[in-house]
């Protein structure tokens, strides 16, 4: 796993506490540590002399002032990671830092798949009835009617994939559920929606509104913009966190995948804790050891069943 | 108060059953009752005959079809209930009636303010840390900067005026701190929200996420379009009356205020229950014993005090 030890608010004191936590809690887990090699070195001295093979440390590229917190350094961070994945010396990125940094990085140094414009971060949320997708939260700002409509594809992939719903019931979120409310793109996204085939035998549901995201009642995967979906993820997932779950599960992870990249990528909110950033370095390891960005893949560009042939396989594979 | 009693979801029923919880919560409380006439008999034998002097009821003109349930005899409701108001016949509007149909007749039959566009549905939220006024929760679709800035306006008069907060902090959402982050709007908003000069000492504190609205810490009013309100209005809404309230106060009324209308028109949920009618009932009352629509239209469109001389007095009198 690629950490990006230079994002996130509090970097990188979070993301060493974060590596540290997520080492502690999986012994399989090893680590590429891309930032201050001090950091990593701190990490190493916390875990003991027999866990040096797990802990590997490579620096991130200064900024023209030579300090690792100019802008440009911060971002070198993610870019760094991300090099190890497209070079096959890391198996996925995780990143608390700058969203729009991590997913051009990512687009530009991994590719996106056929057919991706802006590739959405997905993240998952409790409900009353069990786990929601909700996606874009945070890459894609003024997004069209064609780009909601592949986040809808993305969606109903990962919840076959990753949850394992058959028939994944996928809505678009609107603000009333009467013909012609809401703003301009929701207005415009249904007709293109419901003539959509959707992976894993998703179903188009219709419009649902923000209640529908904590009661689970109406969708398993909720297609939004990236701005109203960030803000409705960052005030649940603060509710929840101070007031309890709505649903009697283990808590999710509170960070975001980034489909539509040919590798696994996880973003954690730039305010995330050191549990936080455990809780998804330990998601991106699930992710890749059930090669589920592969497995996305191949409902979103491939044929409806992955084969040996497939080159898709290949690209898998070097992923892996 | 005139209600509504064809809006909503399961209207009459559930509207009938407000009427009747608010009736006996308040004994000082009068209602015109707006719709199917029966509706109103409903609510006055289950209160008695001693309380025949507080019940009033008047028909809706019916659609060209006949039908009660007709889409514009549904909208009849909410326009007889304005026109109410608007010839001094009852002092504030409620309707659970479709958000559009009701902005649209309140702006027509009381008239906005100077100055305003779309007068945006402010609603109260309990955080952690005391009440929000978010604005605007579904009035204003695709709205420009300029509207936001007076979503501001409107939002600071609010919590001076009704919620006695002195120098309201008020923040604009959006999905990151950093320059550069949000969509169109929220980069070309913060330019125009800067310079502004908010009623009742309020501050404009900067960009704010969906986080903070549940936390309360960073500012008093938010402010947003109608879209991502609505949308944040219901998922936070439903998250704390599934699992608590983020703050040990009473609960608050899952109601909005429509501001920058000459007079007083609360909002229910289309989904609302006889409580939350009966909340909403409540809280036109409480806002117009206060006397709270002329403070904050003086605040706007008057000089800083009013006095008996000013014509808002005039005008606020005609709605007490």
């Amino acid at each position: 796993m690629a950490v990006d030890l230079l994002g996130g608010d509090q970097a990188p004191a979070v993301v060493v506490d974060g590596a540290l936590r997520a080492c502690q809690a999986d012994p399989a887990l090893s680590l590429l540590l891309v930032g201050p090699t001090e950091a990593a070195d701190a990490v190493l001295a916390a875990l003991g002399p027999e866990s040096r093979h797990r802990v590997h440390a490579v620096a991130a590229p200064t900024g023209p002032h030579g300090h690792e917190r100019d802008i440009s350094s911060v971002e070198s961070g993610v870019r760094t990671a991300v090099l190890a994945v497209a070079q096959g010396r890391a198996d996925a990125v995780i990143s608390a830092g700058n969203t729009g940094a991590t997913v051009t990085s990512a687009a530009l140094g991994l590719g996106r798949w056929p057919g991706i414009r802006r590739p959405p971060l997905a993240a998952v949320l409790p409900s009353a009835a069990g786990r929601i997708v909700l996606l874009d939260v945070g890459s894609s700002v003024d997004p069209d009617e064609h780009t909601l409509a592949m986040h809808a594809r993305l969606g109903s992939a990962y919840a076959s994939v990753v949850h394992g719903v058959s028939a994944p019931r996928v809505g678009l979120l609107t603000i009333g559920t009467e013909r012609g409310k809401g703003d301009r793109l929701r207005r415009a996204a249904p007709a293109v929606l419901a003539g959509l085939e959707l992976p894993g035998g998703g179903r188009y549901v219709g419009l649902v509104e923000g209640n529908d995201v904590v009661t689970g009642a109406a969708a398993d995967v909720v297609v939004t913009d990236g701005f109203t979906g960030n803000v409705l993820l960052k005030g649940l997932e603060t509710a929840y966190a101070l007031i309890g779950s709505p649903a009697p599960q283990p808590p999710l992870p509170r960070a975001a995948v980034l489909l539509g990249v040919a590798g696994t990528v996880v973003v954690c909110h730039g305010a995330a804790s050191g549990e936080d950033l455990a809780a998804g370095i330990g998601f991106a390891a699930t992710l890749h050891r059930r090669a589920a960005v592969p497995a996305i893949a191949d409902f979103i560009t491939g044929p409806a069943g992955r084969t040996p042939e497939d080159p898709l396989s290949a690209r898998g594979g070097h992923e892996q």
